[in-house]
């Protein structure tokens, strides 16, 4: 997503210590900032924040953490957990990589990863996040029976990955190759995906977990 | 596909047993049947044989053999076979099951899958081509770096194979959500394919390998 700068997110987000992590202060101990004990779902690049804020309503028996490195994006989810009083929702402004720093082994039951940024050039395969160093990271903090929740409407992002998660030794328990015509109604839509939608791009999506010998 | 009976058809296979094996009389000596000594790639569910019997031109130096159950398609590839003058593709006539019968462990370099029967209906998920019973008994015959190649126009059927065969064990090295956009023209049509691209399905494709520990 193309970001515009906003100078006073960062004093904005610094103003709610109580939901946002700017500088690590709850790396390593992050089921400790919760008010109850419960399940914990992250996703990583929330964007604006409308999949993991209407999860969070829905779901007040899992503990949420939001993973955005933007703070000129993450301010509009801080204003929805506001405006929606959640207290099973927590945020994180840093990197993906830095997840480990923040979670203890198998300290994660979910991960979701939606409308990721596609990096279609060949020499920045690395940066996509189903390359091999982040399936490390995701295998690290997932619990054993753990499962990644991706979906995109970039159909070569959405092949690389089956290959790569594949390759990893993941496999996928559900697949769909075209979400909006299959979906039970269960779907939970990104502010992106309402507007791409709509202009009838096909979605992908997919569950995966790791294989353990 | 559904096939019209031609009671003639099964004669004329007879006529060729050079050519087409009706009664297992080839199983577990299947290399000695050809000519030369070269690596074996099968088709399973070859239809009216264009496919194979393009590769069998363009490959001398690779052994084919064409599994199919049905006598009444079956004679038409035998037509072609005899129309190019091929002596490096024999056929099967029998079931797929069986395939384990015919050839012996690591045998088969490559096998391939074209638009196999879907069998949508969740009551005949042990018939598709790509249910478990069958990756045992492909995982069998193929070499270790052997792999399978698998297109189709069935959008549910792929989605289902990526699930069964990632988790048997299986990885994919080459996916294609949308094989007709993104061919560097090395695609071989079917005849079915060539009937339904031109309608504008999109076909689904992908090359799979089993992690051996």
């Amino acid at each position: 997503m193309r970001v515009r700068y906003k100078p006073w997110a960062e004093d904005y987000l610094k103003d709610h210590p109580d939901l946002v992590d700017l500088d690590g202060q709850h790396a390593g101990k992050m089921s400790d900032w919760f008010d109850k004990v419960q399940p914990i779902h992250i996703e990583i690049g929330s964007g604006m924040g409308q999949f993991i804020t209407t999860l969070a309503q829905q779901n007040p028996n899992i503990n949420y953490v939001s993973i955005e490195r933007e703070k000129s994006v993450m301010y509009k989810v801080l204003d929805k957990v506001k405006e929606l009083q959640l207290t099973n929702l927590k945020m994180i402004c840093n990197d993906a990589i830095e997840l480990n720093e923040y979670f203890k082994p198998e300290e994660v039951c979910r991960i979701y990863l939606n409308f990721s940024d596609p990096w279609p050039k060949k020499r920045h395969t690395k940066r996509r996040l189903t390359y091999q160093t982040f399936l490390a990271l995701y295998k690290q903090i997932l619990a054993e029976d753990g499962a990644i929740h991706f979906k995109t409407d970039n159909r070569g992002l959405f092949a690389y990955s089956l290959e790569s998660m594949s390759q990893f030794g993941m496999y996928f328990t559900k697949i769909n190759l075209n979400l909006h015509e299959e979906d039970d109604g269960s779907n939970i839509l990104t502010e992106y995906e309402q507007k791409f939608s709509q202009k009838g791009s096909r979605i992908y999506r997919m569950e995966a977990k790791f294989h353990h010998q």
